[in-house]
């Protein structure tokens, strides 16, 4: 890695952190060129404005979200096994941020109401995400381990539903039930889809 | 109402307005003395600090929730009836606040990390809002109309997930069938729930 793409790494590096507690919009080009000792004529030359270096952002974050759970998930065998894997990875990134918060849930909070290129590219990634589930689940129905019947998408906004609840209880009213809870309520969803 | 009331639910009524567009954080003394044309100390004789005024205005949309609510639901029959009411409710209130945004919603993803009183108060009316949820469900099931084993938190955890995925489906993706998945996701709750 030249010099230039490791400055580049280490101010995307810093600016995640401070997005996960911060926010998005807490990200300044002030702020990071201070902690980093950079001029911010510097950091421009890296990324052109407030905006790009948000959207790289959340860019960094969901390749380690493809990283972390997609590509694990999708090694599971197609069908019952997959869809589990997937709902499992995707609650245990969200576990793993009980701390720190997870960036796309406060970036939701923070954009949808802020039309622009960075909720684009949230919007673009929560659909790309829901629509890999919808797939994942379709396959299962195509496989014979859901019922004929099922409707991939409902079932996948429903699964969705608990990621949230999960991190809103794991977080906001710091419940020690929700991991269980989350669980719970996705075996109940994958009984009902159930052929068997 | 005095005079003093009347400006005091003046400053209510813009920094409610200012919240749910801006978050809790953007509501400043600053801009509400600016755009009512009063004093910075004018303003703290009402409220004693930002705080304060946070507070005051989850106050407020609480109670408004209470009324068009929680109220209302209370006037259906106890059992199934009075459980769809209340959940129906809530989800109409957020199916209103879909071009503002709700201000707990948007509170939660805020406050979750900045531990004081404001975070305190949400909390304290989140949990209020899922007990209350947990006691109708509760009759519902000891008037015979769910399952003796129905567990009355995890049917709440579940229906309240599903407000949350509408309430993100329907402002970040902007998606028309959020409020049909929801029903139909309750349904499926209830359904599950149901002794017959």
């Amino acid at each position: 890695m030249g010099k230039g793409a490791q400055t580049r790494e280490t101010i995307l590096d810093l600016a995640s952190r401070r997005a996960a507690v911060l926010g998005l919009e807490g990200v300044t080009f002030g702020d990071l060129a201070r902690e980093l000792s950079l001029s911010k004529s510097g950091l421009y030359a890296h990324f052109r404005s407030k905006e790009a270096l948000q959207v790289e952002v959340l860019d960094r974050e969901a390749g380690a979200f493809t990283d972390s759970v997609v590509r694990v998930a999708l090694k599971a065998p197609r069908g019952e096994a997959r869809v589990r894997a997937l709902f499992d990875g995707w609650l245990g990134w969200m576990h793993a941020k009980k701390d720190t918060g997870c960036l796309f849930a406060a970036a939701a909070a923070e954009l949808d109401d802020r039309p622009g290129p960075v909720r684009d590219r949230l919007v673009e990634q929560q659909r790309d995400l829901d629509e890999l589930f919808v797939s994942v689940v379709r396959t299962a129905v195509k496989e014979g381990a859901f019922r004929a019947d099922l409707d991939p998408e409902q079932f996948t906004f429903e699964a969705h539903g608990m990621i949230l609840i999960f991190h809103h209880d794991s977080r906001l009213l710091e419940s020690a039930q929700a991991l269980q809870r989350a669980r719970r309520g996705f075996d109940r969803l994958v009984d009902d889809a159930s052929a068997r």
